[in-house]
């Protein structure tokens, strides 16, 4: 280990590629998107798809901006970022979505929500995503 | 860092913790559920809601046992691991419920499916999970 990241630095850090992420995703530019992801990339999709490196996350992505997201908007509502140690960083992405179509069997609402997380791997100014995982938002109460 | 975690005695490792997840979740025993996470760990649910640090996750994990779950079933069908560093692991556990009570707003079906990931952070044989995130599966065909 060569660096020391701070608290204060990975926020910055964070906030860039999340920033990267939602412009990539709304300029439905899914080879910028997916050169945010490590080669070993894991990636499981609202619906519980599990996808593996980044060449097959690019593909899929692609294909959902080819269609169903062709018209999608996607906002950052709040990002919180923790170290998990010196080269590894997690950060949990409050989003919401409008645009995106649904499919057979999975009805979308007109405005989307979910939480992703990032598990972020790097040193200095140049981290990638090498996990992220995204699940929707269903607005309930829980039993007590 | 002191020891040198290979792939194979990873995969060890991640799959005891697995079984203590199901084991507990089987027996309702959200307090050995919980023992399992790191003070600060993160959660997020197949609803998208957020908890922090091992004391929420607890609590809200004893209330959803007494209700909801009190009756669900937890299966691993298969955990894939890999080895981010040579202190933190990432596990994708396929899992599927039988069980598990709705709530309104809320359906599920009878036999529940979804992707769960741990982040676990360790060495030797003392590891514990840092993150989870669980989205239930949709069967559906993306879009090509």
């Amino acid at each position: 280990m060569t660096s020391t990241m701070t608290a204060t630095g990975i926020d910055a850090v964070v906030s860039a590629v999340v920033t990267t992420v939602v412009d990539a995703w709304n300029r439905h530019d899914m080879k910028a998107y997916s050169a945010l992801f490590t080669e070993d990339a894991d990636f499981v999709n609202v619906v519980g798809m599990h996808f593996r490196g980044r060449p097959q996350i690019e593909a899929v992505h692609i294909d959902l901006h080819r269609t169903i997201f062709k018209n999608s908007n996607l906002r950052a509502v709040s990002t919180a970022v923790r170290l998990v140690n010196d080269q590894i960083a997690l950060a949990h992405i409050a989003w919401e979505m409008t645009g995106a179509e649904g499919l057979p069997g999975w009805n979308v609402p007109e405005l989307r929500k979910g939480m992703m997380s990032l598990l972020l791997v790097g040193s200095g100014d140049r981290w990638l995503i090498t996990a992220a995982q995204n699940t929707e938002s269903v607005p309930l109460e829980l039993p007590k």
